[in-house]
């Protein structure tokens, strides 16, 4: 663009942007719970809204900010911590975040929370052990009840069900897009428009 | 927002939010070379006229994201990865992003360029180091000079002069808000509008 189509851009613009708040929406629960469906299921249709929205996607994460890290305890906890800074830090551009991340200990959800602030909204995606293992879309859980996964959340680590969150999903019982639409639901509930 | 409103939110934002490029703008330089100064002049100006747009400031960030790292060579490397990581995030849901780091070694930029890819510009803050020693907004070439901060670049470490930086502003002898306009000239020439 030109120097000279500077008032273009800002007529253009100054009419127009869709203003709205910004919250982190932190989905935690098992492998297969169904995190990243719902989050890129809300994210395109929040996106066909004309929200700024982004997913924090801890699969793709791992293979890059955190590609440093492992599944030791330690690492679970910095993965987490990052999340939340770079959530964080979108948060505060005014893009809504949506976040899927296993998450399983009550301690890091809470880092998260501390890191995040108030705009924190922790969302468990309720479906059983016995629903993810038979589901196992990565088929991860008969690599770790093979042994060759060491700490699997669920089989060889624990899941800690979180107690009080901000919402629960039902990922179970439920189709995948009535989960989504749920989801849409609670985000468009928390966010102001201005 | 309830369920009903959801005509209005799309009917307000299907016309207007406005729609542009995203970039990743690295500014390296010197302490006290003028790159926050510069980012986040840049940011506003740039924010006044509707783009979407957010810094990554290398001292906000080590009291946050990278609070964990300190100022080996190994250390700055990571930054500069993770730095790179977030920028793409953020380019990625079509802000413009402005990174202020010192960012001291060729080697480090070549990192954060392959991570952003062809998004990358590596913009250079000439400042010498006589000007910014003189200059010393934080107190700490003169804390360097005292033996109190080791490695600290300009002074006991090294920093690279990029051999063909993407654009070059000069921060010496032109005053912060000519330097800043050259800043908002450039990334303007860069993102497109659609």
């Amino acid at each position: 663009m030109a120097e000279d189509d500077a008032g273009t851009l800002s007529a253009r613009a100054s009419a127009s942007a869709v203003e709205h708040s910004s919250a982190v929406f932190w989905l935690t629960g098992l492998s297969g719970a169904g995190k990243s469906t719902l989050a890129f299921g809300a994210e395109k249709t929040l996106k066909a809204l004309s929200y700024r929205v982004c997913v924090l996607d801890g699969d793709r994460l791992r293979t890059g900010l955190n590609r440093d890290l492992g599944f030791s305890e330690a690492d679970r906890m910095e993965n987490m911590r990052r999340v939340a800074e770079v959530a964080t830090l979108f948060a505060d551009v005014g893009v809504v975040v949506i976040v899927a991340l296993i998450s399983p200990l009550a301690e890091g959800r809470e880092l998260a929370r501390r890191v995040t602030g108030r705009r924190f909204h922790e969302i468990y995606l309720a479906a059983d052990l016995g629903t993810c293992e038979a589901r196992d879309p990565k088929g991860l859980y008969r690599r770790a009840r093979a042994g060759e996964i060491a700490g699997f959340t669920g089989i060889g680590s624990a899941y800690d069900i979180p107690l009080s969150p901000d919402a629960v999903i039902d990922t179970c019982s439920k189709h995948a897009a009535s989960s989504v639409a749920d989801l849409v639901t609670y985000i468009r509930s928390r966010i102001e428009l201005r």
